[in-house]
């Protein structure tokens, strides 16, 4: 972790505590850059609360990179916590990376950013491969529960027939934003327009279930994900029968007439019974039930602080969870 | 899986269903060894019950690796399952190495063989670096569930203060070895002088308590263990009152005045409640149970055969299963 320096692009709520985990573990940053009129122009240890770190908040990525482009070492990489979605992401991927960084980034999509947008993802592969820097998506959910770690449980199979994750999320018990991100409150005439619009759903669950049906060995023919309101059936928290406490997602991984891969999420106000619960059909069969889950926040802030020696290490281009080793050896995780 | 040749050494129980569990993927035999009479000289196919298979047993490992030296590939793997012990097992390990073979083995002590046996670590580590192979001892425990998988879940959190694991086995369930190696329905006194003997025991507690340690950063200046019996205290399984129905057994870390990681592993004849659970008290805390667990013996074959490829794929030496990357994509786990 001593040769790591990195650039924190994007200090909203993940932003910020990535960079509260990145500080406590001594990690040298190369600066931090956010728009927001509050932010840009501040020390980042204001924001992080804490004592002055001078780091001066840029405005813009662009600002960030370039005084240190000529003097760039290899464990400089660039944390881009900004969006979920590639569109929007990947213009600030490709700038980090002709500017020598590696990158790593809570982008759901990019978690594996070939099954929605192969051509960018082709684009970002190749730019990646000719800076000799990688590039990785992750957090805990794209990132760890529903793939890499169903597929660590699975790694102890003589066969695999199917696997099954559940996730149970208590969205009572986490920040605002999850609330507004899983509809809760809403009618369900406004979350039906919300999904409509692409504003309502928790990104990335098709990508998991490509990412563990890659990893399983079995090449999808077939993805196909639902997503329905969670309703009100007597008044919840302060939300009243009949409106959305929340959203149940699933992804489904056809091959051929069978569904080995089945992802079903719900993230609701008020659910009983919150975990994550891993199920491997096969030779042995095996079943974990992690009891109140990963908590999404903090896990995903775990899941990049470890990932950064395992991109800096390995190799150049477009990597995924699955296809570059994250779990080891790796003093980044002592305290 | 499809460059992988295996040299089997070893046909007792879990050696032969490692043997029926590569026949099952399609690899490659270069042969097979095992000294006992009944088994020398006959048809692994035999052995492994099914159709012949043209791979004659030998009662060597020598006469198996002599013929094929000249031709040596790289994935090329000496699978060897004889014993849990460095001292009987690391000269049929340098065997395979100065033949040209990778190793992995189910010898519990090789999970950390620098635990007990630095030396013969050391010179089994200059062996395999010399002929550009590597050597990796694994299985479901040591191997994943204490050691690997716990560290696996520990890869979410920002900051880990402790990990605890706790494997409780039914031994009424598992086949008669495991009834034997745990002392099922001894005397007290016979299963003190069956533990003063090394007879009974689990082997490798230590070894995954150092591998966890070492994987989350904690050098550990100290590991204790115990071991104790599980008495009856009704008639159990056809174990009579005041006999021993199996064993408890406990690793602890110590790094400074701190116990950071614990494992205790209850193995007994009627033992309630069986099942694997994988604590880790930190940020965020984390608590995973496995019902059931995972299957001693079901498990250990499947991390045996997945690990195949990874150690072929891997860098020359001594590795273990938190220095090796083990899980991600490898079309051997699937089916």
């Amino acid at each position: 972790m001593d040769s790591i320096r990195v650039a924190l692009v994007g200090l909203g709520p993940i932003g910020i505590e990535v960079g509260k985990a990145l500080r406590s573990r001594g990690v040298t940053f190369l600066g931090a850059a956010d728009p927001a009129p509050e932010k840009a122009g501040r020390d980042l240890g204001d924001l992080l609360g804490g004592e002055k770190m001078n780091v001066l908040v840029c405005s813009s990525a662009g600002d960030l990179y370039s005084p240190t482009a000529t003097e760039r070492l290899g464990g400089d990489i660039a944390v881009i916590c900004t969006g979920s979605r590639m569109p929007a992401v990947a213009p600030q991927i490709e700038q980090a990376i002709r500017a020598g960084l590696h990158v790593v980034s809570t982008c759901e999509e990019l978690s594996d950013p070939k099954l929605r947008h192969a051509d960018v993802a082709r684009r970002l592969d190749a730019a990646a491969r000719e800076h000799k820097v990688g590039i990785l998506g992750t957090g805990v959910n794209p990132g760890l529960v529903m793939d890499r770690l169903a597929l660590a449980i699975a790694g102890a199979c003589v066969r695999v027939d199917r696997v099954f994750v559940k996730r149970v999320v208590d969205a009572a018990k986490r920040r605002g934003p999850l609330r507004a991100k899983v509809g809760a409150g809403l009618t369900r005439e406004e979350f039906e327009a919300g999904v409509a619009a692409g504003k309502l759903s928790h990104v990335g669950l098709p990508e998991s279930a490509a990412l563990l049906a890659e990893g399983l060995g079995w090449p999808a023919n077939d993805i196909r994900d639902t997503i329905e309101p969670v309703v009100a059936r007597v008044e919840t928290e302060g939300i009243a029968r009949g409106r959305v406490l929340g959203l149940h997602q699933t992804a489904r991984v056809h091959v051929g007439d069978r569904v080995p891969v089945e992802l079903d999420l719900t993230m609701a106000v008020g659910v009983p019974d919150p975990g994550d619960r891993i199920v491997v059909e096969g030779d042995p069969p095996l079943d974990a039930f992690f009891t109140n889950g990963f908590h999404g926040d903090r896990a995903t802030v775990g899941c990049v602080v470890n990932a950064l020696p395992f991109v800096a290490a390995g190799p150049p281009g477009l990597q995924t969870v699955v296809s570059l080793p994250l779990f080891g050896l790796a003093p980044v995780r002592s305290v």
